[in-house]
């Protein structure tokens, strides 16, 4: 019967494998930060564990899983159904999308000195590191792609377990932890640049157009690449308002906010067709729309697809990765070497740049740390290393054999997991990171009571309104158990939100800014329910 | 580099073409608004155009796009490439899931007796006169499956226009408006079973184990197929609350909503490898959630995912039509004669019904013309049969050939243009549908205005949830333009949503309800304001 039913069978196994992966990644999500480590990890691992290399290459007899739920297939050099690596990446569509929706145009354009330095030189560092990495490993010139694409790897910073961190610890909004924000900006631009660029490069290498050691051409493809990111951006943010008013027209949000995913999409297939790469556009798209006064309702509108797509991707990227690889010695140390570069470049290059502003010693480490962790970023473009064929040596072969995708994992986890020890560390001790020591400001907690969901509701969106409106951002994938960062560039602040109350966590300068917006808000609600004609 | 990127570049074609897609859709269904007909026609018609047959098919040069954006690709029997095929089958179960978790079983197990003779005779007619047309054009018995197929097509009524219609007519809540409610809830299920049987009975037969007039093993599979039906609807029913409790430990409610959506995928997927249709699981798993806390939550939660999938259902079925066969005088007369044999069956088959029970002449044709609309089950009918495979006279053959697919196109499309036109004739004529005619209740406007939009939406909500508390269900899907239709099996009513306003429709006994349940409402949200502890 599956044989005459192919693809219905195809789709059926397709929605199964789907459910089970959205299942695992939320069940393993919850384990992981019951034991205090990233859900994004345990995401991962529950794709390591019900992958093709583990229990979901065990057939399960008696049903249409002859060859188990995940079986390898050989039809490609990916281990999952292109299917669903297609919802896969769809998944790395929305992630970038919300990254771009989420920045902080405003601060990105007025970012701190320090924050800029911060970024940049920790970006150089990492990218000459890991780029430094496989020249050694493959004894290559640093044009071969696989170094370019180690390189690039490590460049951007996954900013979010090191803001809960500062979030739990009320220091996001420390001098320190306000830099590595700004810095992260910046990090998630330079590391998509370079993907465009690298990405750019390899299409033409392939093309087989010039050799690997001709620079001339590759800054060429590498300034044209830079020259399509820049312009789609500066079009998107200069037209951000006008795409706004188009996407309004299709009310409600829910339906507008869809259309603009739909508009991410678009622009992610153009890049890729342009030779750059899917998320590029994608991060273009929701940087274009983040300053538009939609972005909020987007954002909220949007968070059931970021549910669905997103953990297919973590738990994809997950399944990708051969267990059997790790049998190999040399490939964990080759993963451990890449790791420790990995993690030093970006510690020096941060902390070597804080120092030379304003920080002390504590601080400029306490920077660096928290800049330590590769997160989504790496894995999407380890992914697209492993779905990219070039010819080496004459012979056609992905830029990442299983091996290398190993190494990147391994760099990703223990990244992931070294940073947030190494930070609270530097916590601990109580010393200011300035070097001129200002006024340690004490947080002071503003708890507002609420008398029901509803009302808790209702308060909560009219003051994100309000907030927004006062020039605020919040973010929604730093947004975890009730918790929500605010920051406009240059004051930030923590709301934690439980069943009945609403707590902010600031300085005594920003409650007083707090408290005026909050007086507004009730004074807004009253009068509103003043004006309600009750019969 | 297209060769050398073959996946990612399919992916990102796929993503482009997702987005013209929700678009194309949007657009078409906005305009079909506006031309009073029902957007679902535009988004078919939307299809069509940009579709593989026309637009789609047109060379775009210096792009990736050489065969046009929506090539013909001669893979399979599809029309569309397999992974586009597989977003609007994942379209299909987000809308069968969502018309599962709007059924209201309270209505469903305690339906009028009306209702439910109406629903049964209906859908006996209507199977009986497609099967026969399916006979006679083939000159095939009963058995063969493109009768089975071609009747069971006619079976299940597409309630959402008619609803739409009465609304506007404010005849929602009149006898013949409830009648045709709780007969499309009965009809719905019918068309369910019947799909399950069907694909049950031509799996078998492809096989090979039976021929075609072997009656016996026929109905032994059917009943197979009724009793996995049934068994996993009434298992999902009483352990309705359990599924929801267990959903509920996934807060917040657009990630439980997600998990409840993967649920429906696993469903869908087990009936379809259990050779049933993939549609049958998820409308099964939404029927069990329908009578649980979280319904109402999950309803407004997967509403993105509603939106960003559903249309492409629509929108690669208007695209699976080849406009080519509609040259073909033949089929377009097929398809007028099946329109016209559809039409008669639903009609008469339902007036009857309502004739012998309590409805006059004019009241039964009324029920009759809003029971006559075919629309999504019927497609996803026709492109299961696109996509079965059966061996006739010995050639491997899929059951419906592009023609038959046509005609399935052509009798849904006449269907709902011809419903409307009929019912506002009926209606027009103002005059009781009773036999003994009850004192006919005037609509009284119950007007609140509201004075914000943030202040409008958590009274929604709110009353949402109190009316949900009352036994009422609300209906998303003919929740249009602003308008929802409220219903607790028993009384009916409609909330016209504006701007400023939220007006209720309803008849003298139910304003009472109403008027009752929004000073409570009121009350609380007062209540609540008072219990702020305000700086």
């Amino acid at each position: 019967m599956d044989n005459s039913l192919p693809l219905s069978s195809q789709i059926a196994t397709l929605a199964i494998q789907i459910a089970v992966i959205i299942f695992a990644a939320k069940i393993f999500g919850r384990l992981a930060e019951k034991v205090k480590i990233q859900s994004v990890l345990g995401e991962l691992s529950a794709g390591i564990i019900i992958g093709p290399y583990l229990l979901g290459g065990i057939a399960i007899p008696l049903t249409v899983f002859e060859h188990g739920l995940f079986p390898t297939v050989g039809n490609s050099n990916l281990p999952v159904s292109e299917m669903l690596y297609a919802f896969s990446v769809f998944g790395s569509i929305v992630l970038l999308f919300i990254s771009g929706l989420e920045t902080d145009i405003k601060q990105f354009l007025r970012y701190s000195t320090v924050g800029s330095m911060v970024g940049i030189t920790g970006a150089l560092f990492s990218f000459a590191s890991g780029a430094f990495f496989g020249m050694k490993m493959f004894e290559v010139p640093l044009s071969d792609p696989r170094c370019l694409f180690l390189g690039i790897l490590c460049t951007a910073t996954s900013v979010g377990i090191t803001a809960r961190i500062l979030t739990e610890k009320k220091r996001i909004d420390s001098p320190e932890g306000t830099t590595i924000l700004a810095a992260a900006v910046l990090d998630d631009v330079l590391g998509i640049i370079g993907l465009a660029v690298v990405v750019g490069v390899i299409g033409m290498e392939s093309d087989g157009l010039v050799k690997s050691s001709a620079w001339g051409p590759i800054g060429k493809i590498a300034l044209k690449s830079i020259a399509i990111w820049l312009g789609f951006t500066a079009v998107g943010i200069i037209f951000s308002e006008k795409i706004a008013d188009f996407l309004k027209k299709f009310q409600p949000a829910n339906t507008f906010s869809v259309l603009a995913f739909g508009m991410a999409l678009l622009l992610a297939g153009i890049f890729e067709h342009a030779g750059l790469a899917m998320i590029v556009g994608a991060y273009v798209m929701g940087l274009s729309l983040s300053k538009s006064g939609i972005s909020n309702a987007i954002l909220r509108n949007t968070a059931p697809l970021y549910n669905f797509f997103v953990p297919v991707f973590f738990v994809v990227m997950g399944m990708m990765t051969d267990i059997k690889i790790f049998v190999d010695m040399q490939v964990i140390l080759y993963g451990i070497v890449y790791s420790v570069l990995a993690v030093i470049a970006k510690l020096a290059g941060c902390a070597l740049a804080a120092y030379f502003m304003e920080f002390n010693l504590i601080g400029s480490l306490r920077i660096g740390a928290g800049m330590i962790p590769r997160g989504e970023v790496a894995l999407i473009i380890a992914s697209i290393g492993t779905g990219t064929i070039v010819t080496l040596n004459g012979v056609k072969t992905p830029v990442f054999t299983p091996e290398l995708f190993g190494i990147a994992v391994i760099m990703t986890v223990l990244t992931t997991i070294l940073s947030p020890l190494l930070l609270n560390l530097l916590l601990e001790v109580k010393k200011s990171g300035l070097r001129n020591e200002k006024s340690n400001d004490e947080k002071i907690c503003t708890s507002y009571s609420m008398p029901s969901d509803n009302l808790r509701e209702i308060i909560f969106q009219m003051m994100l309104d309000k907030f927004h409106k006062a020039g605020f951002k919040h973010s929604l994938q730093l947004q975890n158990g009730g918790t929500t960062f605010f920051s406009n560039g240059q004051i930030a602040f923590i709301l934690e939100k439980s069943d009945d109350k609403l707590v902010f966590k600031a300085n005594s300068f920003n409650t007083e800014i707090i408290r005026c917006i909050m007086t507004q808000v009730f004074k807004d609600l009253r009068s509103n329910i003043h004006y309600l004609k009750i019969l």
